[in-house]
């Protein structure tokens, strides 16, 4: 085999066979395959796609690319959640507790994160002592023993799909429907998912502006994982503005806290209860949606979704007493309210920018060796259709300096106020099931 | 300017200003852009293809990225050949003395060949004693003389197209009608053409093998040459054979002395009229192609066109005795008929094929490394449409050595015949003026 030939091949609007993919992503972890080649083929994968059949052969080889881990020894039906990333997406620290207190297994490898916020392990060592330097055998014991553990990235996963990401990234090829999708389901099958259930976000702030295009790669998904024996569903969620209130690290802690109290965000603890009942249902612990909605609502108003999340701080070093204190979580040291410059309806929280707002107080790394400041953050005082009076907070920005006016003239610039009442978007848009 | 913006702009299908397309090419030939984004680039252009101000815009700064020749010490317009290439194709050797005889000045910087028979220098080589190695001032005081003179490629030409080509030749790039027209048309300025005649081939011995991809490729070249100020015009001919009867490098010297002589085959010589006679009208000298034909006939009755190749050989200090007795060129130790195994009309003659059993013989270079036989080769002795008696020899083999059967078989594979009439193809399809 020969990758001018099959660059052609793919040129041409042909489909590879099973072989001919392995040939290519094995080739090219080794190096025995350049860059200038495969750079060339994803730009003809750009132009002429994938058959559901390539994708899932292409999803299948970036995992046997390198180490996958295995949940074996872990009791019941492995569900992952996989979000395609927004603005304040708090639901990863509501739904670990959440599902885990009716029997949903969740073991989750997490990772640090690179942009608005940190990742799911910057975000839990808000909490004093909480750490996921644990080996293993004790990931797996504590995840039987409680149902929920959080592991850092080890081992070798999918280098293919590193490789190629990077590549993907300087060469314009990032935005394929069939690459995206295999980039993401290698990962989720590589760290052992049994079944995974798929949070696409669509809207200003998503990735996937577009309704139509979100529905396409939550479908191309969707398709893999049920290609490759692995049980998948998507929702199809709204980023047209950010989740919940919260975006800077401490302060989504605190904000999944009042979530699993029962207190949160409508919208947010709305699509916890959403994606969190498919999780249910995928582990086979109820037999419909509406049977696990309700079992989940029950975990929050008995109060044992919060004694799940403290049971799983605990036994990763964390201070649980923050879940009934939060206070005792890192604050900032200046508390400064964006006063509304003028009376309205909210009519627009452009969610990207919000995050670069979040991100100049420090919450975010912009680069991999930037710190990360946990105590920083923004908590929205307003959503799109809220009416909002002259001089009424919109935002309380928290931060570690005094001269916030940068971040001021940000988040003027994202959020528009309107004379006319305004809409409230709509938050799941589509469920695709197969 | 980041090239990653580039690619994506030309992804989605928009055009690059003349300033992005220099920053393009200057920095890749500086080595400042990889490889990896000009890989992913050129499949861009494979799809979204590029406007005639493109074109133009990338062939002159391929043009600016290395040496330009002067030929402004030359006297009158100096028009240059170029050929896309084919089997058995003496054009070159014909037309450069038969032009030069009328006064029209040749100018030729030529290679050595890699493929089915040498290059243009190569060729020459079979005269004894010619070389092309000259300095810059006798070249220009010989074509001034002579009207006629052969220098060897020198000089630093056109270095983007240089790693460009080699870049696309393996990630399935080639096949682009904007990047073949740009390369071929930097080559021929850089080279200090004024005007340009372009012999473009189709059929299936050519790279192009269908008329209506030759027509655009030529449509697409003309407008280069006519937007970058550089008068030019394609003629579109046939090779779906081999063009006159002689393939390799002694016997088609042979073949174009015959064919100055008036001797020669008839397509050859007809080609050879149309082409010569729009270069004489682009070097204004002749104000019609039928007034330009009229005198490249006499040029051959008159004996003019030979004596100019007599002049130019033992100017570069070639014996010009072989002109009348080309018995002096190598000759090769066997000749052996390859005889009809049936009675019947020759209805195809693979023409890639026919070059492949050359360059079995030693005709040509399979690599850069390899030596060429000059004294080797073949001559058809039956052309498409010809009539032919079982027995009859169809090709005369040159060989040097005595076991030619694997070039015999390689031939009959090449050559059809059958048992109904067959139409000659036309030998010219369409000129491209503008």
């Amino acid at each position: 085999m020969r990758m001018v030939d099959l660059i052609e091949k793919k040129r041409d609007g042909h489909a590879l066979t099973k072989e001919e993919i392995s040939f290519i992503i094995n080739e090219y972890t080794k190096g025995n395959i350049p860059d200038y080649q495969m750079s060339a083929f994803t730009m003809a994968v750009y132009f002429q796609g994938m058959t559901e059949q390539e994708r899932a052969d292409l999803t299948l080889a970036m995992v046997h690319s390198g180490d996958t881990i295995d949940l074996s020894k872990i009791e019941g039906i492995k569900v992952d959640k996989h979000s395609t990333g927004g603005v304040g997406d708090t639901t990863t620290l509501v739904l670990a507790p959440l599902v885990a207190a009716v029997g949903v297994p969740v073991a989750k490898m997490s990772g640090r994160g690179l942009g608005h916020t940190g990742g799911t392990i910057d975000k839990l060592e808000a909490v004093a002592g909480f750490h996921v330097e644990i080996d293993n055998e004790e990931f797996i014991r504590l995840v039987n023993k409680n149902k929920v553990a959080v592991i850092g990235q080890s081992g070798n996963l999918t280098p293919a799909d590193k490789k190629l990401y990077a590549l993907r990234d300087v060469t314009a090829t990032v935005n394929s429907i069939p690459l995206i999708a295999s980039s993401i389901m290698s990962k989720k099958i590589a760290a052992g998912a049994d079944a995974i259930v798929l949070d696409v976000k669509t809207g200003a702030g998503a990735f996937m502006k577009d309704l139509e295009e979100a529905r396409e790669l939550a479908k191309a998904m969707v398709d893999i994982g049920n290609n490759v024996g692995r049980q998948t569903m998507a929702v199809i969620s709204d980023m047209s503005q950010p989740l919940g209130f919260a975006i800077g690290n401490s302060l989504e802690v605190k904000e999944a806290i009042d979530t699993l109290r029962g207190n949160g965000p409508s919208d947010l603890e709305e699509l916890c209860l959403t994606l969190g009942s498919h999780m249910v249902v995928l582990a086979k612990k109820a037999t419909s949606t509406e049977e696990a909605r309700s079992m989940l609502k029950e975990a929050i108003s008995s109060g044992k979704a919060l004694d799940t999340l403290k049971l799983f701080l605990s036994a990763q070093g964390g201070d649980a007493s923050v879940v009934d204190d939060p206070s005792k979580l890192p604050q900032a040291k200046y508390i400064v309210e964006l006063e509304a410059q003028e009376a309205g309806y909210v009519s627009e929280i452009i969610a990207d920018s919000i995050g670069t707002a979040a991100m100049l107080l420090g919450a975010g790394r912009a680069t991999k060796e930037s710190t990360i400041d946990l105590a920083v953050g923004l908590e929205l005082r307003k959503k799109i259709g809220d009416e909002v009076a002259q001089g009424e907070s919109l935002v309380t920005i928290h931060s570690n300096f005094e001269n916030v006016q940068e971040v001021k003239d940000k988040l003027y610039a994202s959020i528009k106020i309107s004379s006319n009442k305004v809409e409230v978007p709509p938050l799941v848009y589509d469920r695709i099931l197969e």
